[in-house]
């Protein structure tokens, strides 16, 4: 097989102090050859992921992985299609997801794929609802936050990819729901769409103090707290922890652009661990991709029955993906952000 | 039996901003008639503790209680003598342990008095490797520390009453054991008395860098921090976690004295739970009540036959008190803090 492809990769030459955007990163174009060896097939992107764990494998020094490497295109999750393979499994046409980063074009050996099947679910919900951000969801909740029935849940970041997800997880599972977002369309979201039984608009409240008093208001004291956040909002929350609560942080989006380096000073709050004899548990979405069948096979079929809402955002144009990744930090977005390309 | 006994009581009348001092207290002096109803028993103190966590519940608003109220006796832990009895289970002079607070003589019913044997170890212990700081230091490490064999294991408070315990179960446990302390004395008690691995004075390092890197060089790394002071020192710890540490909040000394009120500003931290997958852990002596005897059946044997280190310093008569209480703060104490009257 000697097609070749015309190329357009992001490559990622520069870390970010503060913001990304595309300064740090060049456009580059190139010819990929489709000589195939055995097992390897080529993959035509369609939709490419943007996700906030992106911008945290940026900074300089290790965080849950080595730093991003310079030089090389910026890593992220794709579905696509297969249009050239040497694969006995895969075939042209077929629809799958991988981890091939930012470029249209990607040669990849077929163990790297997984198979797509788009009448269980639309293919995009491979990097959503069915895929890493579904997964942390489910086993961050189910797992680490051990919701019980008549618990309250509280959410950050619940009109988020995650959030968005943990939110309605909890409410089936029996839990009282409060999500908090930022603004009157993204509480609107929680209230009237996912059908939370509060939201807090964490931008209506200047002061912590008001911000803690509104949540407990709305929640009379926190069982869990799935943390997507951190800063300010969490500051807010950790008060108000009942008797034995669970604490999962699953991220800290407030903090990505710059705090992770030089941390931010926040109110010190272990002695309510301690009074509350509470737990904090930090999930990464890796840590339960060996159950993904199981988050799956439970969360497909709401998917397919549409009893599961998940939001989907999208910006169109390859060009686009380094504003996109950006956008991610000024907290606009609604549900999962991808860029089709 | 109309038998009396001439009181002393220190009672909270005040509730301290900082410190906690004689100033908060006043000193009673009244007559205990003996007129003991079925099963009451009366009980002369000989040794009275003070306890970090006393300084807790002094706090106006709730902690992990609702706040000790003023106008009655100090509550703590008492360790003494039955001097008259209406009680099948107990006789004159037999010891006991209760909670009958800082007064002389306590009219108590039997339910309240734990029988001690000195045969079996010093009977202060009661108030200390087997009373409730033992039981914090036991649980607290192997339940929620979970140690496992060449795990490091970093101790805030190492020569404290609670932590000089944690440290050597560490090293029972197999754990290599950094005991974190304040003074060269309490570091030179860690390595040559405790036999911990190595020993960091805190207030050897002015800045939290270096600390924090003096940490560093003595563990290679943390799996397992049990934590009694907060503050500067966790501030150190957190950020040489390893992958799913285990983090126990069982004390925040630092905090104490106002602190808890009004919190101190710190670096945020929960980056690191997340990237480490980490757990934190909040516990309290009163989570193990139960499992008392488990506790007293394992770590007896190591009492009684001296494998177990466990310092006691004393303070002499009854009006030192509240001094005692307050000199928890200074951090001058080494092991378990008793007062004798």
């Amino acid at each position: 097989m000697q097609n070749s492809y015309p190329n357009r990769q992001w490559i990622y030459v520069k870390r970010p102090e503060g913001r990304v955007g595309p300064e740090h990163y060049e456009l580059r174009e190139e010819v990929l050859v489709g000589n195939l060896a055995a097992n390897e097939v080529i993959v035509r992107a369609s939709i490419i992921s943007v996700d906030p764990y992106i911008r945290i494998q940026q900074h300089e020094r290790n965080t849950y992985d080595v730093p991003h490497p310079l030089g090389i295109v910026q890593r992220a999750g794709v579905v696509g299609q297969v249009v050239a393979s040497a694969s006995p499994l895969f075939a042209e046409g077929d629809w799958v997801s991988t981890y091939s980063g930012w470029q249209l074009y990607a040669r990849c050996h077929h163990s790297e794929l997984t198979k797509l099947d788009p009448s269980v679910a639309p293919v995009s919900t491979a990097l959503g609802v069915l895929g890493m951000p579904g997964r942390t969801a489910w086993f961050g909740l189910m797992d680490a936050g051990r919701p019980r029935p008549g618990d309250t849940l509280v959410v950050s970041g619940a009109a988020g990819a995650v959030g968005s997800l943990v939110a309605q997880f909890g409410k089936r599972a029996g839990c009282r729901v409060v999500g908090i977002a930022g603004g009157p369309d993204k509480c609107k979201f929680l209230t009237d769409t996912l059908k939370l039984d509060e939201a807090v608009d964490y931008r209506a409240y200047s002061t912590l103090e008001s911000l803690s008093d509104a949540i407990q208001a709305a929640t009379g004291g926190v069982d869990v707290y799935f943390d997507n956040v951190g800063g300010r909002v969490t500051d807010a929350v950790i008060p108000l922890i009942k008797r034995r609560a669970r604490i999962v942080i699953c991220g800290a989006i407030s903090q990505y652009d710059g705090g992770l380096d030089k941390p931010d000073l926040g109110p010190r709050f272990l002695q309510h661990m301690l009074f509350q004899r509470a737990t904090i548990q930090g999930i990464l979405a890796r840590d339960f991709i060996n159950r993904m069948d199981e988050m799956v096979a439970t969360v497909a079929p709401w998917v397919r029955s549409g009893e599961l809402h998940f939001h989907e955002t999208y910006v169109d144009g390859f060009d686009e993906l380094p504003a996109a990744l950006n956008s991610l930090f000024d907290g606009r977005n609604l549900g999962k952000l991808l860029v089709r390309v």
